[in-house]
């Protein structure tokens, strides 16, 4: 029920950048915590996510080579590796060779925690296609039977991060974490990613809204500091505990 | 975040018995832990749900006097004191004085962690009526302008037990806690209510149950043991957590 | 499982006049099966649904014995028998002795079948409230504990009846009744009802589209007449049953 | 709105097994009143629900024979047919052809009642895909232009069964069923399947429970015996009928 | 926030014909303020929506040709133009090429308001994938990124019309549109359609049935006539908008 | 359908400065095009929200002079009346008596628009308390039988406000109002209520963020200003319109 030390955080991400807005923080916090920590993002984000590069003028590979760079970067500052599967955004069309592909991440990585996009976005498809990928590799990596490398997977918890209008995606937090350690980090994350400048304030914000939050559920007496910020996530699965806190 | 060694439980019962089927597990486990435990019975229940007792033809102040002892000898051996406030049952009608009695045992116990009936009950109007009130005596205890003894309440969590008949109630387990260490204390606690005998075995059935999906979703790998134990709850609040888990 | 030729049918109804609306199809088959039909109306809707009357200048009492005498009419054209508790309306307000009162026609009536308002609809709150005092007291009237005359009450089923703006008030047929055969007798009963004309054809609207519906989920293959008539409930608690159907 | 004596029961369940557990009770009530009852499983389960064997270094034709020859042994004990498509598990891949061929199944057996799983289970994709697909083929069949053999289909009510963590899967019951007088034989069929022993008692005590919930619907009026045995299931329809009961 | 005179109404329908039920007031009104409206066919309902044609023996191709030209009729009579994209029905099914076809009449018409169906209908899966087409096509067709002829569409306010069965499909009514001083134009379209003549008179109960609800949301005060006529629609996404009416 | 000019708009407000955080633009907006905008608070929230006066040692008197003074400083300056009806906070017990002098408020101002709170918010019972007190109001204040003076009201719609944390609260935005216009304005208003001071910058905060949302879902191509500044809310009843925008 506690990840110990040796944990092993799985981000699946469906553009390049996503991970770095949303859950940030919780990658750095479990890198910082010892454990690693992997992003796979299944596209670059190249058609849907770079609209800038495209009235640029700039050719598909160019802008798949920046989203790259950008995003390799964002992660190692946040202490994470990261893979890219280049399977095409807008759509991001989901496939069974895909989702064999993630399974072997799985199989591979083994992860203790899992993070991806909430199950509904009406404003980009790609998300719930990422999550429906995500969730249902998950699941084909637990069977011994699934036709794979390496030992079937446990049951890691699955945490949603929070979309851009967390309202129409019915994204009702049911955790807020802590990210006011590792906050600098992920500011300096955000800054790897140039062209969506007005997101590093709009985050910022966000974790400082989140934080305000926190602390109203945290009670005053626990003596949180004035510029707590925090990242929110709800939950798949039910929490699995030895103690109610 | 956490309890850490000196947190201080309170379950809200509208009912002496309920605590025992729903909470007793978590009411043991914190008693374990050297934490103070304390049960809040509204009314003794002794209108709906002492039928044998009535069928036998005993009078109300003899049905309120067995139902106290019984009560009292469970809360005993899970650990925990327990106090009755005598509202009565069927219905159990709320009130602002009942209330303010509740904020009183608020601001005297300050508890870290909250136990209470769900809000939805078609079953049993009495089991919402106490969470309503549970739930405005928290919010009212934690304003300093509530005019009743003793420091402003903090924020601590609250956690919805799990009902008979939990489809009904919109019952869907946020929390599943591990209570196999303490099962037989709360087995002996059950049995301290011989006039429900047919529910020993009912909240036994269902703690393995719970104890199965427990596992399942903590997976495999975490070597629980087959005959894990557990009991549901639901989540009022976010989380505040430092680590995902 | 059958209420078995004699059955009793229990009708709460905020003002008078609803039933006949809502629930003329059920109560009038129900009389044909030979069984008991009681409506008992908390109100006379005096206030709030005499809008005609007070704009022809009619006092309280008036407009009172008129709607008394309306509905007396109808429900001797369904087969029912009607009691008026004249709680006032508009608002109806909530109390434990207009609930006692309920639990005593409980007990009375030992009904195996219970009809009454949604608990949500923004139009009219005393439709909900006559709900939950409906609902409160079916549940009181099976304590053997509760005090007040008459053997403890079985165990219902409720039915929640159709309001006027049904999405509105999130109801979503469990239940499509055909009331074919006893659609001639609804229409004569709400035709005892001239101040609310326009809807006579309303309903009748009404009870076609709720036929199309169930024609479209029994199939084609049953038969059904053209002109099926219906009236479409939702049930509070599962139902109990030996056969899938 | 009665299937009077000549039904016919259709199940679709995505692996061999599911039937067993989650609607052998239905089944075997539907042999005893004399009508046809079949399951149709789109896989054996042969990866998903069979670690043991593969534990046991079983090939994947090994494997599938065992699973078949279970499922026919339970089916057999509970008086169905039992027809196997071989589609593949984990994952149960959707497609028109795979539709197809059930629309044939309608086609053919012009169900009176049909079975299935959820539509939402987050921990087995197969569930829904095959829950899906049951649904998709069941409007094709109904219409004239669909290019199948056989007449069109009416329109047969549809009932999902209870998934093995019901709340996760948001089944709350609309119906519980009395299969008390053919448990016998439902405890016999689960005792073909000897891989998932465990699952004996576990659904054995689901029985219980719901039994329990069962003669809590219908009241102690209706002299239920203590044993009552039951299985839950979700309308997906309205109910058609011409009484409320 | 405003159309302000030249709107362009965009109408992405599974079969010919569910436009002129479900949104013909809509649609007439559009074309009466001068705006273009534009209606897409997916599929002619050539199998799932044809049956009189089929029992009386039509092939594919000549029931095709019926209902193109019924459509044609009732989309002139609206005021609309009507295009075909022959993707066949029953089922409908999706592909990315078929969302390509969409995204590139997004880019052509550059619709200011988008009307399609609703994403639940248990009683015809050509519904629900008819909008999910028609709204991954609308986020598509807003990427720079996204390869097809025209500029980046804006980000119209998308509709679903209202479905044959509104509760089972979720269907809620945000916004009810008075369509009198047009209906006689919807009613003459329907007549366009002699295939579902039954369909005429419901859905001009429907009108008046709507146009109550609209009248009693509106208020006595605005003087709207008795005969007001109305269409329901769901919105998506939430409204923009200077002014609080 | 429009309030053309002479429109009246009613807050009903729990607490003396709820309204300027939630719907200070909104109110500002109405005030600048000529109508009326009156703010009825039921109570000054002197125990609930008033922390620092009390921490400061202030009387219960001195408090409510303080906040009387605040919120009518703020309402000035947004350009609106403002009632206090002083029904005391934490709790505000609801009461027949309380909800007859707001049945009197609506037949006085005869109000074209109302905001209110949420029917839900776990963080402060008064909201919903206030809500439901509000809307009660409402209906009874259209019947022409409830004896008050004046003529019966119309039907005018409700918007519930943003309440603090709006996912815990079932807050989904339905409608995003652009108050770029009066943005200043507003932030006098909440620079009026200095004991809050850090509220300022959060609802600037939020402005800009409901501002990027309605820019979102407005469309680029409307050219709406860089810094657009909004706020939200929830409609209770469906929009009537003569026009889908």
């Amino acid at each position: 029920m506690s990840t110990s030390g040796n944990g092993s955080l799985l981000v699946v991400s469906a553009h390049a950048g996503d991970f770095v807005w949303r859950a940030g923080g919780a990658i750095a916090l479990a890198a910082e915590r010892g454990e690693r920590a992997t992003v796979v993002c299944l596209s670059f984000g190249e058609r849907g996510e770079s609209a800038k590069a495209w009235r640029e003028g700039r050719t598909l590979d160019e802008i798949k080579a920046i989203r790259r760079e950008e995003a390799e970067k964002a992660a190692g500052t946040l202490g994470a590796e990261i893979r890219f599967l280049d399977a095409g955004d807008y759509p991001l069309v989901e496939s069974q060779e895909l989702v064999d592909r993630l399974v072997r991440v799985y199989r591979e990585l083994a992860p203790t925690v899992v993070l991806t996009h909430t199950l509904a976005d009406p404003y980009n498809g790609d998300h719930p296609a990422a999550a429906r990928m995500a969730l249902q590799a998950r699941v084909l990596a637990q069977a011994i039977g699934y036709d794979a490398p390496g030992e079937p997977l446990g049951a890691p918890p699955v945490f949603f991060f929070e979309p851009h209008q967390p309202e129409q995606c019915d994204f009702r937090p049911d955790v807020l974490l802590d990210i006011s350690g590792v906050f600098d980090r992920k500011r300096k994350a955000m800054e790897c990613l140039p062209a969506q400048q007005h997101m590093w304030d709009y985050y910022t914000d966000l974790a400082k809204r989140r934080g305000v939050q926190l602390k109203r559920n945290a009670g005053p007496n626990l003596g949180l500091p004035h510029n707590t910020m925090a990242e929110a996530f709800v939950r798949l699965y039910p929490q699995v505990t030895g103690e109610l806190t």
